[in-house]
């Protein structure tokens, strides 16, 4: 079992040493760490965001545990030197098409969303999110016009695109409450008239899985009034985007949340993919002891599950964190003022 | 003073009627009503959601009040028959460039919002969402591709379309509290490289408005975590249809909010406007008297400001909402039982 590491920026090494710790602590037979730079540090060691040996390393591996990429030092380069653009390259180049987000609020920590308690209980969605098309990848330039510049960007579909991640929300949906909602723009878009004729001709195969549709403006407003409606969302790259922020938003624990890149190609023990926590670099409180390891942890759990096929580790993860966080260990952002280490060290000793 | 009046399907006759009451108890001198079909009700007796006729009405008009449109029965029609394209015809043929979408709790409702009330409380921004451009207006249409049908639209904004647009955000930012916040995708998108090179041009022009811009997905994330740090958020057509949604629904309160959107031309009294309602036609309650009017009378305060000069009517207005808020009338969605023609009535008393 091989897994690339790439810890990235601002608070990115940090959090991620703590998820290396737990995976050091489970001992896990036969596994190889590599570790490769990506973002600005590997712009400014290498002169790229994602040089070719990252690049390799990640695709040698079975899955890419990522930290954050994003630095401010970085911020007046030309776009294609920015940090940002390293996780675009490792989505394409990887082929990493399909993003799952789970929000769920924390028994306990419920006073962390800033919705009303009722409503923040009632959270437990998962944002499947389309991450290789869209007008993220469709061709994009400047051309002149009657107005002056102008800055252009095709947005597209097609039914393979689709028909991909749809299957993936609802094989996601089957295992939880059943129920999948897409998201797209159909009364003004062609791409996502394409969108909806596709997911809706692929229900057939999931008789299962109760299916409805939704204009995004809608579920913009939809997740902030009663997000409890929600079980699956599965949309494009741009409307996931935004919708995927806007339920970690909801959930209010930004430092807590994971998130699962998974590509096409499986692996001997699943299916290859990357993991980062939601969280960004937070140039601000790096290197200062300050971040929360909790959603890197997270997403090495999500890492051992749907990567490496081992769902009792991670399982394991997953109630330590549980537990360490209805301890009194708390971080900053928990209103504490333990250390990242100290939760790492908290976490771990929950798990023994 | 010619007002074209455009009640529209579902809620939409039944709201627009209790706005004219308002309307006439004004006694405006020297002022005309022209009342026309448009959305659904307009394809049914005339074979198009927006007949010539009635474009032609909201042409030689001041202003134009307009209910809403969507109606199930018309779901099934290719989208060009569809109540929505008479919304978006409307945009376009009148040149309506600029919305405006204030979002303010009312004082004593904050209750309503799905927020915890310290955060619903600090909630008073405007939306100012360009409507002429962007993904909705671009070049669009299917194609085959090597993965089947493909969806395709152009996103595109040139220097004019943005110049106009961030000229009027940074104006109403100048009345009110001289925060403007531009929302874009700059770090993915073309479209939005050019955006926000054009707002950071205009912004020399307006050195007492403190300007910052925000990726769209980390702003679907503060305005739920802390909507009190806007202001003024000026975005393009696509964000902004879901930006300004999701911002009116951290208030709560849809039946109560008010929009405008703008075109270029003057009138003799001041720029020529169309103004409508947030809520939609919301066909499941139509005809039943349980739709509340108050986002109805607040529109037809924003067209009495905007379009005919007439401030002074306009905050007649406003205080007879409140007042009324704050006394015992209140319909369904409120929590209470007043129909809708008993709120008219009773706004109307305290507008006397
Ligand atoms: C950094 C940026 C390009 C990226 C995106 O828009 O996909 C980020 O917002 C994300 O969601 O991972
Ligand atoms: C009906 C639809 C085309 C429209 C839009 O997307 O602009 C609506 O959502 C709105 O915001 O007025």
């Amino acid at each position: 079992m091989k897994i690339a590491v790439l810890p990235g920026d601002g608070i990115g090494p940090e959090v991620t040493r703590e998820a290396l710790k737990v995976l050091d602590a489970l001992a896990l037979p036969q596994l190889t760490l590599f570790e490769g730079d990506v973002g600005g540090i590997a712009y400014k060691r290498h002169g790229h965001p994602l040089p070719a040996e990252t690049l390799e390393m990640a695709r040698a591996a079975d899955a890419v545990l990522f930290g954050a990429v994003g630095d401010p030092e970085c911020d007046t380069l030309p776009r294609e030197y920015r940090p940002e653009q390293a996780i675009l390259g490792l989505r394409s180049e990887l082929g990493l098409f399909a993003n799952l987000r789970p929000a769920a609020g924390f028994p306990g920590l419920e006073d962390l969303s800033p919705l009303k308690p009722e409503l923040a209980r009632g959270i437990d969605l998962l944002v499947v999110r389309e991450l290789n098309g869209d007008v993220y990848f469709g061709d994009k330039g400047e051309r002149d016009s009657a107005g002056g510049r102008e800055g252009w960007d095709d947005m597209s579909y097609n039914e393979a695109e689709v028909r991909r991640i749809a299957h993936s929300a609802f094989r996601a949906a089957q295992k939880r409450r059943k129920k999948l909602t897409s998201v797209d723009k159909a009364n003004v878009l062609e791409t996502s008239r394409i969108w909806r004729e596709t997911v809706i001709e692929l229900a057939g195969e999931y008789p299962d899985v109760e299916l409805d549709h939704m204009y995004v403006d809608n579920a913009a407003m939809q997740l902030v009034r009663s997000p409890g409606q929600f079980d699956v969302i599965v949309t494009g790259n741009l409307f996931g985007d935004i919708l995927s922020d806007q339920a970690s938003a909801c959930v209010g624990s930004i430092g807590l949340l994971a998130s699962a890149s998974l590509g096409e190609r499986t692996t001997e023990f699943g299916t290859f993919g990357l993991y980062e926590p939601i969280h960004g670099s937070a140039p601000d409180i790096a290197g200062q002891g300050k971040a929360n390891p909790v959603a890197a942890i997270l997403s090495l759990a999500m890492l051992l599950r749907h990567s490496l096929g081992r769902d009792a580790d991670a399982n394991r993860i997953e109630r330590a964190v549980a537990a360490s966080l209805s301890s009194e260990i708390r971080g900053a952002d928990l209103g504490g003022s333990a250390s990242t280490q100290e939760i790492g060290d908290a976490i771990l000793r929950h798990l023994q």
